[in-house]
């Protein structure tokens, strides 16, 4: 291994593209013809086919889990802290599997992407996808990969509410689902907060209402206040108080527009970082994902009564201080879990780093993640 | 009184100006050579001149506390729950007075003001003000009301800070401080909520640098970002679940970017009816003197020792769900008081109404304000 590829990680990495060209029934009532979705392996698909593990990503999570693509590639992938030979999602005995999902700017057919129909981007006629779109999709690719149960489905976020809709509606297709920092639905404060990322995006000038590719711009302004806003509530109070406080940027306070706080700036730096990575249309079509996703909805709210075929052992992870989606909604999806005799292990992390804390190596959380990856290893053929 | 006005309220009232000659000296270290201050007046002032209150305004509000300008207003002033003839703050009993705040929009001297030198609006060259000077300012306008000592200075949460500023900078100047939804500075997460808000005003094109107003328009789009997300932290968690939940605008769900939550719908309406009424220059500053109001901050943020000096009275309220300015903010008020053995009486608000409350008319909260101000008007020769 290259001296410069840190110890411990997976090292270098590719992604791959499956092509289905049968066509996916929307939840919003439109078609995909056809479509790519992008993927990454890790480790090995042992002859049992049992050691498999799905990893579903959060907002603006990708299908690069872990490694490098190259020598120069200045960050590994997003969950390089637990995804890698040795590591709690261990690739020595795990096939784990990232894969961008449908509606997404990484690779995989979205707003980015050519529409057959018109031979330009789709843009803003991309559709609206759910959560239950992506599980569909999902589960196409891992036929495609061969995987008919997948050891154990697992996701923060937003990928924790596609870990909860794949034991709903797959539920033969996972022995384990492990669900961390999610909600069973949003409440009406993170739909808001959505709403307003939407609208700063939405209301840029230079959103040409999501036709920006043909004006060759980006509704920088827009996707930097959402992404300055989502990322100011992914971290607690706390955190924010330890890592900036009031310290000023200079010795004095300057008294005008520019970087006064400390908080300031790291705030504007996310946003440089992010506009250039990350497609507005993209956001949109998550946030959606997010408000709409309510798998109770049909039994009027009832998760107890939506989740009576599930069969897949459940841990759920919290953290103490994450206010986005705080224990007591965990609580809420372990009750479901519980009226339904299933097998759940619950774990509420201590911790002050909020909702991120699902990306941090924090030792409690490796440490009983570690634990209950290592039963299902032990189950499995490994 | 006409029909229209509802029972209870003082009626029809009418705002004042005083014109200051004598310069100001700001702490950026501009200088107002005159100004003007818009100001109200509900009640009478006593021949002992001791039953005069002074009504601190926050964020987004201004001198108009109560009443009504014509029988066509369709809304009361602000604090109407708590100020006129009977209410909490007893306007038989007091005089009451409101002040428009140097930087306002709703006649005292700021932006939209005409700039002496330039004969255009002041716009971005208004300067920058800070909690000090609008205490500085406000002291000048009690000497022209002769008013030597306030029984009272009273506001909530940026205006509760103003309360702070007086009792310290002119501790002879008022007999009792009553600070509601306060914070003795803002956190790191209070001042990103700021920057966030700046910056949509700040990156929307129609903001010209704050030139807007030689352009004819306005930064609506940002202004309007700007107050969902203030609107937003205003309330808690629970109590947009109450008001709101995930209820639809419509039956179903249109999968589309049109108003589909009913709390999409409120915000867009809350934004609508601010960008009418507000300065974005003004909102900009308003969150400035936020952002670096810290009384402390001379004393290495040791807000005990900033107020040895400190004569006045201290009612310190907070309300539980306030997760802007939390019950713990007002704690470390209530602590310095005691530590420089003042009279300080504290009440935490059982509240679901977040930061708002403390303009709402939640029966324990006016019993308990109430019940000191009747303390207050029990001392004064009423």
């Amino acid at each position: 291994m290259p001296e410069k590829i840190p110890d411990g990680s997976i090292g270098l990495v590719k992604s791959s593209t499956f092509h289905f060209d049968q066509p996916l029934s929307l939840a919003c009532g439109a078609t995909l013809d056809e479509y790519e979705l992008v993927y990454e392996t890790y480790g090995e698909l042992n002859t049992s086919r049992d050691n498999a593990i799905l990893v579903c990503h959060a907002l603006s999570g990708t299908h690069h889990l872990a490694g490098y693509y190259c020598m120069e590639d200045r960050k590994p992938g997003w969950w390089e802290n637990i995804v890698g030979p040795g590591k709690v999602i261990d690739t020595n005995k795990f096939y784990v599997v990232g894969v961008n999902n449908l509606g997404g700017c990484h690779g995989s057919t979205g707003p980015t992407s050519r529409n057959p129909e018109t031979d330009k981007p789709y843009g803003p006629d991309f559709p609206i996808v759910t959560v239950g779109d992506w599980v569909e999709s999902q589960q196409r690719l891992s036929e495609k990969l061969g995987i008919e149960q997948w050891a154990a489905v697992i996701g923060g976020s937003l990928g924790g509410m596609q870990v909860l809709q794949w034991a709903i509606d797959f539920p033969d297709s996972l022995r384990h689902a492990i669900v961390i920092a999610a909600a069973p639905k949003l409440t009406a404060q993170n739909i808001a907060f959505n709403e307003v990322a939407r609208q700063a995006i939405r209301t840029d000038p230079a959103f040409y209402d999501g036709h920006y590719y043909e004006h060759d711009t980006i509704p920088e302004s827009g996707l930097r206040i959402a992404r300055m806003l989502g990322h100011l509530t992914y971290m607690s109070d706390d955190i924010m108080a330890e890592k900036f406080g009031r310290a000023l940027r200079e010795d004095t306070i300057n008294f005008d527009y520019g970087v006064e706080f400390q908080v300031e700036s790291y705030l504007r730096h996310q946003a440089d970082s992010f506009v250039g990575t990350f497609d507005a249309n993209t956001y949109l079509l998550m946030t959606k994902a997010l408000d709409y996703f309510d798998p109770a909805a049909a039994t009027g709210s009832d998760l107890s009564a939506v989740m009576t075929n599930v069969s897949a052992d459940f841990f759920v992870l919290s953290f103490t201080s994450d206010w986005r989606f705080s224990p007591q909604r965990s609580h809420e999806i372990v009750k479901a879990l519980h009226d339904n005799d299933l097998n759940v292990s619950y774990a509420e992390i201590e911790s002050h780093h909020g909702h991120d804390a699902f990306l941090l190596p924090l030792p409690q959380y490796l440490s009983v993640l570690g634990a209950y990856m290592e039963r299902i290893a032990t189950e499995s053929s490994i």
